[in-house]
């Protein structure tokens, strides 16, 4: 499959293309600004698509389009491998193959397009290569409590404790804390806040999921 | 100051306004949208100034910019604490005051410009409000290594080893590879790779500082 987009400058796609152990100058800058802009594109898809997931929820399934493995395959069906400007290294070792070099090229290229084509022609762009991606994520996703409890019997692990720290406010307007501990061998305790127990349990469960989510860990 | 634009759909610009201890709907899900904004489109004001930074300097002068409580200075200049819907609990609170919750009003803010008036309306304002800011920036910064030695030293912590683990390809292109060790407290090891002995430890003390940054730790 060919990327659906015709550089005016193809130097651009050439620097992008180009990983580092081929010298300078490389597509690592390009990654960053790469990075940001997918980022920021596949945020507003999820934005649109799925009008009832929290903050936490649009993290997590961001994480899940835009990981390196994901990219990875993103590249591959693009066929970047073959592009790929290698030092010689890295040719012999196979880092056509590589996940990161494959996902950094991808990122680097989507910078190349920005640069190149504006911010429209790159949202078209990736729109495009992850239009079936982002359809094939669950539409509703379990609540974060579910979501916690499920994974950490998978791992075979203690289930966590939700308790009650402290309720503040007018009876009209209870602000509730609840502390989520999760026992060894994670050992994370997270705070929630919510107008009720169940939202403040939910609340400290999505932050746990977090924490674990920035660790690599999981869900 | 006045944001530097005119909202056609004003209820975009309250929802942004509105913090979640409000009740629903709030900011929360633009916040997400807005953060994911911002991030482009700072990471494309560095890349424009700052060409010579490499990509670990970019992700450091990037979350110096957009850091919670530089985001809630931004939210201060605006004004936004004096319209901020919050809870009758924030209220008392002061939360109108708080870091956090004038920095994601920010980032919602930042969304919502977004979804009235598109991507260059959005860019020009985010612009307009971080151009001097980016102005004040360091123009090249310190090296790697020097910024990690001198953070470590100003902990009164021991300094960081070297150590050369390989060397591969043949003589004109050599890669090397090398481990920065960073002792206790932090107890840190990271590998790094480049073309030369130096650029190789330049590169482990890059991820280093990487690894910092996303603990929060600094420099």
């Amino acid at each position: 499959m060919e990327l659906i987009y015709r550089f005016r400058d193809t130097t651009l796609a050439t620097l992008a293309l180009t990983h580092r152990s081929a010298g300078k100058p490389n597509n690592e800058r390009m990654e960053f600004l790469g990075d940001a802009l997918l980022g920021a594109i596949v945020a507003e898809m999820l934005y649109e698509t799925h009008p009832k997931a929290t903050e936490g929820e649009m993290s997590r399934l961001r994480a899940q389009l835009v990981n390196g493995q994901a990219l990875a395959d993103v590249a591959r069906q693009l066929e970047l491998g073959d592009r790929l400007k290698l030092g010689s290294g890295e040719l012999k070792s196979g880092g056509f193959r590589r996940d990161s070099i494959l996902a950094d090229a991808f990122e680097a290229l989507v910078a190349a397009v920005y640069l190149d084509g504006g911010f429209e022609a790159c949202r078209d762009t990736v729109r495009g290569l992850f239009a079936d991606r982002v359809a094939a994520l669950p539409r509703s996703s379990k609540d974060a409590k579910t979501r916690l409890q499920e994974w950490l019997q998978a791992q075979g692990w203690p289930l966590p404790q939700y308790e009650l720290v402290g309720a503040q406010g007018e009876d009209h307007a209870r602000i509730f804390d609840v502390n989520c501990v999760v026992m060894e061998p994670l050992a994370i305790t997270a705070m929630g806040r919510g107008s009720s127990r169940r939202l403040a349990e939910q609340d400290a469960a999505e932050t746990v999921l977090a924490r674990l989510l920035d660790a690599k860990e999981a869900p």
